[in-house]
């Protein structure tokens, strides 16, 4: 078993400024533990690194048939997407394809989260610009599945919730009663699981095996869009999309609020998750590459290509760079 | 000798989500160590913390009397404001004071601290919206006061950076060699220190004694300057305006980036400085408001006042309470 790198540290000139301890987890289909640092038996809430497994429920019910849905509709009912015109786009197109309207989504408006988006924009944000607005719109498919209101879908008795919460439930080998759950930032209930259980949940994704059959069909379809499609999953610059291209098709990533990150690793039939102890999303994707680098997921070439995501820069206010964020250290 | 709250946790619904740990001494003017916590020799950038000494620098050389600067002008000189319209109309008539233009501010533009300034923004930030325009004012000041060029103030071999390092030497007993400087987020040097030579400095500053009487003089005329005007030290909402009004005068204190809080305590003949190890703003507040309290340099009612700052909402887009930012346990 690898001890993994406990640290991310973020230097300014030659000196260390800040530091952030990860906990992690990565663990085969088998239940063989290949990582394990920090408390990874004490329940953490997986946030948005639970999209796949929300958009897999919403497949299972039967939305991608009955609405056509394709690999970008699943893709951005996955996604933590940067609020660019194309994610808005998808998200329209989606919304479309369901016969519901923006003004539906309850997740709350916020400005893009890439800032040329942003800075582009002639009218304040909108719904369709949270980065999560495509998993609410997957939601809101699911409603039309169940034939369930769309009034209330964010609480956790609504119908809606609970089918994702039992596949969530399903694919952990765990149990989210009302002291696992919270409300995310965009309004819909958050399960918290060992970082355990959920190295085991992005295992079963990575092998769709130890699953019942209408789960593994479900994550099978979820996984494959978001490989054909990572710019919805993410966007411009964002680690989960290059980490996706880099993988080539063998790895499937989502990033989570308060410094998630998980991966199915398909070569190594695999689950890694790992949590930034003080939630701060900038060590996350370092901690990850470093993790993944030492489990064998990724190659030399596939880390060099993910450079700017390993050693990412600090910048002053004038643009030159003042320091560095990086792993640090390792086994 | 207190053992102090060493870390700040932050809640989503009954659990635990995130945690932050803090190092942090605090030390009377004659070197006995009240609290003491973490990694308190290690050197640590004290970034904007520093800027009541940087201030004093510019005051020392003359420049209050030769400008006719008053408190509004040194308050802004040692300020992190909001960029507020009242903070870019001090730094503007700063600037007309010492001769001075905008453009001669080389710290960069970016968007105003406080949301509703920035929104209401018609044109782009400029220089004057940024939280350190009044230092790079005061800067100017002391260029002015030296015969020195105005075109590479930014350099460590500036005649003003090597007059406020050597203030900043002399207040904190501690020497600043090539090692210890980084490049700050506004582009002037940064020194490091350790927190229990950083509290030293801030106990000088709470007691003005062990000074050369220069020093004395001018962290005086700062010190009733930010104890005078404490919005333009921050602005709106903001921990440090609402510390210094709420410590009635007997509190003096200033945050830095990556998780740094400092605070000259007038009553104790003390000074607190604390570090958020993993450079997050958010718990510094919750953590200077427990250890102020454990100090007695804060009481209850005065905890109360602050109780914004001390248990800090965590809310989804919708503004919703989801959860909380507060202190963990204590002695």
């Amino acid at each position: 078993m690898l001890h993994g790198v406990p640290f991310v540290s973020v230097s300014r000139g030659d000196r260390i400024e800040s530091i952030h301890a990860i906990a992690a987890c990565a663990m085969t289909v088998d239940g063989e533990v290949l990582l394990a640092m920090g408390a990874i038996d004490e329940p953490v809430y997986l946030r948005s690194a639970a999209k796949p497994f929300i958009a897999a429920a919403v497949v299972r019910a039967g939305a991608a048939e009955r609405f056509g849905l394709d690999d970008r509709d699943l893709a951005i009912m996955s996604a933590s997407h940067n609020g660019e015109p194309d994610h808005v786009a998808a998200v329209r197109a989606l919304l479309a394809k369901i016969g519901a309207q923006p003004a539906d989504l309850q997740c709350g408006a916020h400005a893009p989260s890439y800032e040329p988006a942003a800075l582009a924009l002639a009218e304040p944000p909108t719904v369709l610009h949270n980065n999560c607005s495509g998993k609410h719109a997957g939601i809101l498919a699911l409603c039309r599945m169940l034939d369930a209101p769309f009034a209330d879908y964010l609480e956790a008795r609504h119908p809606a919730q609970r089918a994702i919460l039992a596949l969530c439930e399903r694919v952990s080998d765990d149990r989210f009663g009302a002291d696992r759950l919270g409300v995310d930032g965009c309004g819909i209930p958050v399960y918290a699981t060992s970082l355990r259980h959920a190295a085991r949940s992005f295992a079963r994704l990575a092998t769709l095996t130890e699953l019942e059959p209408d789960d593994a069909a479900a994550l099978a379809r979820v996984r494959a869009a978001m490989i054909a499609e990572p710019f919805y999953v993410a966007g411009t610059g964002r680690f989960d999309t290059d980490l996706l291209r880099a993988g080539n098709g063998r790895i499937v990533c989502k990033a989570g609020a308060e410094g998630v990150h998980a991966s199915a690793l398909l070569d190594l039939g695999a689950g890694l998750v790992l949590k930034v102890v003080d939630g701060t999303r900038r060590a996350a994707a370092p901690a990850a590459i470093a993790l993944l680098s030492q489990l064998g997921a990724l190659d030399a070439m596939q880390v060099s290509a993910l450079g700017s995501h390993a050693s990412i820069a600090v910048t002053n206010v004038a643009g030159a760079r003042v320091g560095t964020v990086a792993a640090l250290g390792g086994n």
